[in-house]
């Protein structure tokens, strides 16, 4: 390394904002000043005697089989399950964003929410009809779509409910999974719902559609016939494979940027219609009731977030010393232009490097190198979108759509929507802690 | 839609090249000649009696697991084993191509080759050294790779060997799964080889460097000092988990675009030296022979490649009509840029549609509209790369490399870097077979 590059490297060791933040750029620069802040804190001096000879060396391994599955080291990287039992309501799965990496949710751990179960569908006897204000209705066969001209997206899915625990008046303490594990991220493949209604007709009067899931309580959501027109799609794979039964095998409506229940699962029925059906779920289950007493009737958008993974709650910090400091940030406008990293509670910012590619509705994960000094600190991020939208403060949001009124654990209303900040204070022990900032 | 409308719509239908190929933007475009085209084709009428009332919205479904797995439908969807009771020699898992769709390959039908199975790795106690002609010997735990900056890459893998029975002298009758299944395709997170490289130092002697598996046989490879770094990773997460047991759990080389084995799973070991190692992986098993005695001794790269899946030997057309042609195509150069479609042998050509993102040394999904006139058809692909390599015919990379003395099933050399077209011979009752053409 020459003379500059070194007074570069040590450059970007310079702090980018309070307590600790480094330029996004400073790992990419790399260097000797980087090298020599490392080691110490994480690689150690090779010993003089060679590595271990581990048993899972010294015999075969086991069998290659069919289908993979993770290591059963890895058994703790599960979905935590808030109705194990498959008592008669709904069971919710969330996903361990401060277990995984990347912008992807595998399928195994994509977020589930099942009002009653997950129905064991014959993909051979499911049908999806199309009818209503339509000129011809049809019905579909999954052979017959397979006929039809796919599309992949890869875009994220959001519970409306995702991050309700921040309506809480006081922090509650709770992991990363638990307080935002109802979105995930995935590829999805099917087939254009705007392809499917050019061969149905649209009866000029349509204005929404109702979607209809085979599932027991026929989760029923309407949908204004504009998003069905420009970015709907029937799913049939994710990730590459068929849809996971609690992703909707084997078919699903897919809005992107939608909270989660209107991307209808186990999808039947779409049905043309004037006027919104005014179903159970879009009139009561995911009405979000506003302070005045008023309600959000149709609220679908899933707004501009972010969250910090890790560290988290449950990844306690080892020490002083180098880290990076990493999350995922998502909106249903488009895609996010910059997230900005407090280490101080929110006095001060660095912003964030954005992991390439950076798609349309999609998790982009951010990542910023922090040099921790063992004090306390404040991690916070903030996202903004390529819509100009940010995310807003706790207080601003709340003044719109209030506090929860009950206690935790019984969440009351508000309980949809929340998109603001989420705050880890750090002590000097390491520990991570939900606080408000 | 309006006059012009319609007028492109059916203009959108004329044939892009023969045999029924039509525009790639001919769905894009959509339309009521489209839409006249399918229907009768894929969807029916819908009936005058309602949706059947299927078992499975009678009843609540079944409980939401911790990790998902794949409906009980889909067992078939699985990776062919070569070796299935681990008897002391390689075991393969293939990746069945024509079951699945997009871009990416869901973690548990990853391919996997394995000398010695799947390594049964504790990654408490696993340990990677960094040594040789370094200037501080580095060991490093999976705790002290998680300090690091992480980055995420989209990248296939595939084994010098996938495609190996297109060397044979007359065409083998198998799936594409049987023929193409050691390729897959996955978002990989971790660290990249060059940061640990700035914490060791390098040796200015230092050319290569030899990397060493914890499995049993040990498998290790030469790797030039360039590629190490360049866009070497060690790779820790796959589509968001940790590494698949078959992929190399905790850790494996990262080598984007050369062949899958120097991509050393169960990674343990990274010595600096000199010069190439001549271990029995490059010096025996990866070395191809050609036909004139002589062997490629390094043969890295993976070629621009494409095959098609959907159709292929085993899914059979359902009668004339319109189709999807799809397939996957891919370069360790970089990003493909082009890939034409034959229907008729190779007499002439229609330009696919590439799906977005196109990422280099990723997977590409291309597609075409595909009117089937219900006559033999032989369906080809080609693609193209940003580096402008195009995939050889058959006849060229046979004179360069041999073809297969013995006969199948015993396959002798050349086994290693075919990158030719395949060709799919559609019959009257819409069979599929693999043909040369």
């Amino acid at each position: 390394m020459d003379a500059n590059a070194t007074e570069r490297s040590l450059k970007s060791l310079e702090p980018a904002a309070g307590n600790g933040l480094l330029d996004r750029r400073a790992f990419l620069r790399g260097g000797a000043a980087l090298a020599a802040a490392m080691t110490g804190y994480s690689a150690q001096p090779a010993a003089a005697a060679p590595l271990a000879e581990d048993p899972w060396s010294q015999a075969p391994g086991g069998n290659v089989p069919a289908y993979g599955v993770p290591s059963r080291f890895e058994k703790g990287v599960a979905r935590t399950l808030s109705n194990p039992n498959a008592e008669p309501r709904t069971q919710h799965a969330r996903t361990p964003h401060h277990l995984l990496q990347g912008s992807l949710t595998p399928n195994g751990l994509h977020f589930v929410i099942s009002h009653s179960g997950d129905p064991d569908v014959d993909p051979a006897a499911h049908r999806l009809v199309i009818h209503g204000l339509v000129k011809r209705p049809l019905v579909f066969t999954l052979d017959a779509l397979a006929r039809y001209p796919l599309v992949s997206r890869t875009t994220f899915l959001e519970c409306g409910g995702n991050s309700a625990p921040l309506f809480s008046p006081s922090p509650i303490q709770a992991s990363v999974q638990a307080l935002h594990g109802l979105a995930s991220c995935a590829e999805w493949t099917g087939v254009m719902l705007s392809t499917l209604l050019e061969e149905t007709g649209v009866d000029p009067k349509a204005r929404w559609l109702v979607a209809e899931g085979a599932d027991a309580p026929r989760l029923s959501r309407s949908v204004p016939l504009g998003k069905a027109l420009d970015d709907a799609m029937i799913a049939l794979y994710q990730n590459g494979e068929r849809l996971m039964p609690g992703n909707g095998y084997p078919m699903r409506l897919l809005l992107p940027g939608w909270e989660g229940n209107m991307n209808v699962k186990w999808l039947r029925r779409l049905k043309l219609i004037e006027a919104p059906a005014m179903t159970y779920y879009e009139s009561r289950t995911y009405a979000q009731i506003l302070p005045g007493g008023k309600a959000y009737q149709f609220y679908f958008l899933q707004e501009v977030k972010s969250f910090i993974a890790h560290p988290s709650p449950g990844l306690a910090l080892k020490g002083p010393g180098f880290y990076e400091i990493s999350g995922i940030a998502y909106s249903g406008n488009g895609r996010i232009s910059k997230v900005m990293v407090s280490a101080d509670g929110g006095a001060s910012w660095a912003q964030a490097a954005l992991q390439e590619p950076v798609l349309s509705k999609a998790f982009t994960r951010f990542r910023v190198p922090w040099n921790w000094n063992g004090a306390p600190a404040v991690l916070q991020s903030r996202a903004w979108d390529e819509a100009g939208n940010v995310q807003p403060t706790r207080a601003q949001i709340v003044a719109v759509r209030g506090e929860t009124l009950k206690p935790p654990p019984v969440l009351g209303f508000p309980s949809q929507h929340y998109n603001g900040p989420t705050s880890w204070a750090v002590d000097a022990s390491g520990g991570v802690k939900h606080v408000y900032a």
